[in-house]
């Protein structure tokens, strides 16, 4: 905890670390936002200066993907577990059309789920609980009338992610993807995307914001059920202010996206989830078995890495030691979800290289002080 | 602007000003909220920090409104508008379900409109564009097996305020009431409730925020299409922490409440409601139709005053240079909504007696210096 915030490294899975710049930022103009005379809190979502602030958060975030005019920016409320009902309820006009749902995890899971409410959705591979590969493309039960094909790109709790876009979907049926925790951590070619969907809190932001990017021709054929709030076509048609939104967080993932810019855009941010998720990987392989990573090799996850200590199966007592004394060493949220146990580093845009030295270093040392 | 910040006092209708000492604290706190080491913006829900946040945000709410047992405290995204939807997707257990609603401005004219989609809802009133009084009660065509009645207890745009709760409505019908605009700035008797709403960003928070306070014997009959963000039971089981939650608006509204605690409670924010209302109603009624309230006597909002300055149909010229003056003299956020004109003073929690008293004496002198 050496800095002058006495700030720990939270390696949180969301809401996560944010660039300790943009919070000195935000507190320097927390009674007075651009001698606006208020707090971006107290601004009007109608006036001009939350105007500016919307739309340069949605300029740096078209610059920064390259998202194409044929696409709309979207800044909603409800979360991911709100996109999980907005989706089919935007994408299928009826209840008897089909979409397909790739489950690889939790989130992908509980994605179809609720899906089910709304359509003829479909999981395209067998249930299963184990969730530490992406099933082989040629096992996929594809939909030839799917609406869309679903999945997510990045699991956080089983570490399991996409390395490209799925390429065996027939491109006629959009591509629809959570990209929650890893969006803008890595280049992606948005016109691939029919719909890409993150909540703020892991890599750009802060909880109560999610960010939609649609191709617009699919809109305007949501279910009449559908809430306002939750249709896209009302979102983008004002802009994202039908209601009043989220203003705060907007203003916060304003900030973020200026630093990613600043840092030099999505290949910084690549390189950095690359370097970074390399170094806590080698610290696992090069642990004699020490550390022990359950993720296939081909889908390890840049971003949200879990691992177990003393052996593949963990070794309860070594894994509480090691949250312990991490957390004695400064850094905090560690702990893997409680669904599959262990330790879960996330590597979000916000932590650094330097940050992650800390923890790979702290692993080493620790693997020496406890191994056989 | 004679203070330390340069602020301005903000008469927005919302998002609105807030408390100066609840942001200056959380300016104080940042970077580094209570020895976490971490800001509140990036603290997991799931930790101890934010379960005390939450906590105490529900507990300060309950004791204020008195809020008694029978009833659930959610917080939610989505805002108002959310709730237009959520309501009749929660209390009508299926579409041909049938709902009272009152349409007194706006917001219950929106609110209703939106609820047509999701059951058999009904106006008890005839259509009108004319929102200056609360219908007789003897003239409310009220159903016998509406499932619950709802009204907007006050409405922001067109200042039409209850002074108490519709006593014709019968007793086994619940009261449905969104009191967004007056939340906390009155004292109510919630058991007389079904459910109370009301987004955050006038009285008690900042834009994300939604508080529902719902009776617990009305949930768990949601309609099969519920988004499950919006299913209350959903919401309630899981103390709102069914997914991430808008961690710091909640933080900020825990702020804010305690804030209300040390001024006194409800019965202060009442009686300051009174005295404030009173100033600038005082200098409507003084000024021999220099200025107009369109609003029925016994209906006056207390919290947003919309008035006309050169007589019954306004002036134009006369409200922009009394818009513009106020500005000069350090008064935002004063023109009213464009689709009623004029000017609007909202007067919500953290505007104090003082700021009022600068706007009394900005309307008498600027009377003075523009009458004939």
């Amino acid at each position: 905890m050496a800095n002058q915030f006495n700030r720990c490294i939270n390696f949180s899975a969301g809401p996560s670390r944010l660039p300790e710049e943009i919070l000195v930022k935000a507190a320097s103009e927390l009674l007075n936002y651009d001698q606006s005379g208020c707090s971006v809190m107290e601004l009007s979502h109608r006036s001009a200066q939350f105007a500016n602030i919307i739309t340069e958060a949605e300029k740096d975030l078209r610059e920064l993907m390259s998202v194409p005019d044929t696409h709309a920016i979207l800044f909603v409320q409800g979360g991911g577990s709100g996109q999980f009902s907005a989706i089919p309820l935007n994408l299928l006009s009826n209840s008897n059309e089909s979409a397909d749902y790739l489950i690889t995890g939790t989130w992908s899971d509980k994605s179809y789920k609720e899906a089910l409410k709304f359509g003829k959705v479909k999981s395209v591979t067998p249930s299963t609980k184990v969730y530490t590969s992406i099933p082989d493309p040629s096992t996929w039960n594809l939909s030839s009338d799917a609406k869309y094909f679903y999945y997510c790109a990045n699991e956080t709790i089983h570490g399991v992610e996409w390395q490209e876009i799925p390429s065996n979907v027939p491109e006629n049926i959009p591509l629809v993807s959570d990209m929650s925790s890893n969006f803008m951590t890595r280049a992606v070619d948005v016109s691939k995307f029919g719909l890409i969907y993150a909540a703020a809190q892991k890599n750009i932001g802060i909880g109560g914001l999610t960010v939609v990017i649609v191709r617009k021709d699919l809109l305007g054929k949501a279910q009449p059920v559908t809430p306002i709030v939750f249709d896209y076509k009302t979102m983008a048609d004002n802009n994202s202010l039908y209601n009043t939104p989220p203003c705060f967080a907007i203003y916060m993932t304003g900030l973020y996206l200026k630093w990613i810019k600043e840092k030099g855009g999505l290949s910084a941010m690549e390189e950095n989830s690359k370097i970074k998720s390399n170094m806590i990987y080698n610290a696992i392989e090069q642990s004699n078995g020490f550390y022990y990573s359950p993720v296939a090799a081909n889908c390890r996850s840049r971003v949200t890495i879990p691992f177990r200590v003393g052996g593949s199966n963990g070794n309860p007592e070594l894994e509480a030691k090691f949250l312990k004394e991490a957390q004695a060493a400064g850094m905090i949220q560690l702990k893997g979800h409680r669904s599959v146990g262990g330790i879960r580093a996330s590597l979000f845009n916000a932590i650094s290289i330097e940050d992650t030295r800390v923890l790979e270093q702290f692993m080493i040392n620790f693997m020496k002080a406890n191994s056989q």
